[in-house]
């Protein structure tokens, strides 16, 4: 996602406690920031973090990390946040191609919501469902793969069910136009509702693998 | 496919060199009624034949079958066919849920082209891509196995990608709209030209299995 740059949001994401400030530190100990065992669940590319923080307030009981690389747009995700109080849910505002280098098998599912599609074939290495970032999970991951991911953009959909299944992934559901057939625990992105309202399809699948 | 049903249709596809009379009866032998090594190819469900013909005509050096269940339905292909002169292409007046009696892995590739979806949920076992049929395919195919799916039909898409995908399918295309990106090299059903024209999008998968 991109967003106009906005002064000083480096600086006001900082203050905030539901910002890791040092997120390769905690590597392997993520569970010691949530003080409990609970799942962690991961949102790459969280954006303004409608997504997590609803997910956040409806499962007390799972915490959530979200990735996002604009300081920008993790702003928005951040003031949010800090209206709450809840301990479930903490934001890192770093590059998911680092991702290997923050998580050690600890993470025990992954959303993917209205990634950018990288449309160009040279830029296929970028796309979160590419081979070069399903390996990356491959170490983040704690036991068995879980990935969800939504998504507006046909061809990056097409293109994931193939790389998925390339990989080794089972597709457990398949939305090709998830606002006609609305599965009963969805939770909107920002992103999502705008897209419905214009009319587009929404494209949804759950990806496992042992 | 249903139609009305046509008054004699039996016994005027019964006269037709290209059909194959006791199916059955060639179970494991069918490179004997093409008398030579070329790979088979199977549409189940093949309507009335446009498809496998234009595939015959094109692909000389494959051979193919199509079966099909409805007298009155084959017998449009059987009209069509009667009047060329090809070797490579056989019908088979049948149910599909016969087929690991009539084939024993000698098949290199099913198409299967605007398969009845059986809606409701009950019937899902009749699906064409259910895992009853799959199973009845891992018989027929000759070694690594490879299914072509087009249809118009979303639910029946979903169900499929899911369905094949948990049997240990690969998925290796995918078109959710295929004539906004069209493949170079496909061949269209009387199914798939009308409904084109009615605006609705077409689906189409290749799937593979070692």
């Amino acid at each position: 996602m991109r967003l106009k740059n906005i002064k000083g949001a480096k600086e006001r994401i900082g203050e905030s406690s539901y910002l890791i400030k040092d997120p390769f530190a905690l590597k392997g100990k993520y569970k010691t920031i949530f003080k409990n065992n609970n799942p962690i669940h991961l949102e790459i590319g969280t954006g303004k973090g409608d997504f997590l923080i609803e997910m956040a307030l409806k499962y007390p009981d799972i915490n959530f990390v979200g990735i996002e690389r604009y300081d920008s747009v993790i702003l928005r995700a951040i003031e949010k946040v800090d209206k709450l109080d809840i301990s479930n849910i903490y934001f890192i505002r770093e590059d998911a191609n680092l991702i290997e280098k923050i998580f050690d098998h600890e993470i025990e599912k992954i959303y993917l919501n209205f990634s950018d599609p990288w449309p160009k074939a040279r830029h296929a290495k970028r796309r979160l469902t590419s081979p070069v970032f399903l390996k990356y999970y491959d170490s983040i991951f704690k036991r068995g793969k879980f990935i969800q991911m939504k998504t507006d953009n046909k061809d990056l959909f097409e293109y994931s069910l193939v790389s998925l299944s390339e990989y080794g992934y089972t597709i457990k559901e398949v939305n090709l136009n998830l606002y006609e057939n609305m599965v009963e625990d969805n939770v909107a992105t920002e992103y999502e509702t705008k897209f419905v309202n214009m009319g587009k399809r929404i494209y949804r699948g759950v990806f496992i693998k042992d």
